[in-house]
């Protein structure tokens, strides 16, 4: 095997694992591919595993044993994430984004992919030891953030919607009531989106008194699945309490001064 | 430089571009990072582009000029778009999928992460030509779609809410009635969401008979902007006649047999 052979296989192999987070492929799927010894891939995995560790690119894992392969972890470093959330706390603290009644208009930004891209890669670092199956989510805008977690985690998505839909057959509806404005909602799920048993990762945009959050666990629980965590992008300080416990939150929104057009916020981690 | 140089350099370069879908990348930019000359990152970049189109993992484009650099598309080939149609195709027409009603259970496909990150880069490879700004949808099933579509071009994702919302501020709304049931509806985007001429995509995972599609153009068009285009996932044969016209379909739906538990879906390209 030439030089030029070998780069190529390397340029291949990145794009591969690349495109596919958190999927174990087996050297055997690769030596097949490329019909080249394992023992060489084992090398290309090596040289490709430390060039991502020293450039923080994420991280090439190797699982040993029979079922075992190379999965790639879009894995973000504390001071990466860190810079991105820097980025995104400065974004969101521009005085025309803040709506009279002192709301903060964030959709942009909870739909701009290349960031929620990057905020899904740091709650798959955070919370990938949690072991979740599925990551959970309700309508409408964190979608995008719970969706690019997911494909962090390869994981499938789950979505709680408002109200039932005839299209989804037999669901499960509670009543939950939303700490901020005190008003009784409904969130349903389908009763097959989520197996019996599963470990629930919930993501959302924004928690204010938790209520979404707390509404999202029980329903988790009604449908016999164990919620493992909870992260959201903002949360506000303010209630200090919140409806549920042992949430993580990648930003703190200290306050919006609608008067002064200052807001203040700031990364958590 | 070395051989190994070279090699780590070809490595981190793949990654880079892999995880910014359609992002312009002067030579310079490379060429700072890795302390080489332009002419070096030129090389590596042909072997790359070689090798990716051999591959069929997706373009690597050079612009040139003084604004130039290279890009990468995560583009689908006609063959390897067929090949994810039959398999998404396959899948639907599983017997359990059907709901009472003829309905079909589509969500959990509709929220697997590799798979719609799949389809909208055939979106992509389908309408680049067309040059849009911002990929729209409406809430909700349709969101990661859209936003797997947002993230193959690079662009914000924009989606139109049923009702509005006071944290987003003024709003523009339209009334549409569903083409199916004959129901009128309400959708809306804050005014901000889509700046004046904007070249909008509409991205959506259904359609019957086109009227919710229809509404999407028409509060588009409400907020001074342009439809180039319309793509959904999923088609029905009946009826024929959309309300609206020049839409890509991925699969069509030709019928669900509930009698027989059995669904036609086909793939359209």
């Amino acid at each position: 095997m030439n030089k030029a052979r070998r780069q190529e296989r390397r340029i291949a192999l990145t794009k591969i694992l690349a495109d596919n987070p958190n999927q174990l492929f087996p050297l055997s799927y690769f030596s097949g591919m490329f019909d080249t010894a394992k023992s060489t891939i084992c090398e290309d995995m090596e040289a490709i595993r430390q060039l991502l560790e020293e450039l923080d690119l994420g991280r090439l894992e190797t699982v040993s044993g029979a079922a075992g392969g190379v999965k790639f972890l879009p894995w973000r470093s504390a001071d990466s994430a860190h810079g991105l959330l820097a980025e995104v706390a400065d974004k969101l603290s521009a005085p025309e984004r803040i709506i009279p009644g002192g709301f903060l208009y964030m959709s942009d930004i909870l739909f701009m992919p290349h960031l929620m891209t990057r905020v899904g890669e740091i709650f798959l670092s955070r919370f990938a030891d949690a072991g979740p199956d599925c990551i959970m989510t309700v309508e409408t805008k964190g979608i995008p953030l719970a969706f690019a977690t997911a494909r962090a985690f390869n994981l499938p998505l789950v979505i709680a919607r408002r109200g039932s839909r005839v299209t989804e057959g037999s669901s499960v509806s509670i009543n939950y009531v939303t700490g901020s404005s005190r008003r009784i909602q409904t969130m349903s799920l389908p009763r097959r989106a989520i197996p019996q048993g599963a470990r629930v990762l919930i993501i959302d945009d924004f928690m204010k008194a938790g209520g979404t959050a707390r509404g999202m666990l029980d329903l988790a629980q009604e449908v016999g699945a164990t919620v493992v965590g909870t992260g959201v992008l903002v949360a506000t300080a303010e209630p200090e309490q919140k409806l549920i416990e042992g949430y993580l939150s990648l930003l703190i929104l200290h306050g919006v001064d609608e008067n002064n057009k200052k807001t203040d916020i700031r990364p958590a981690i």
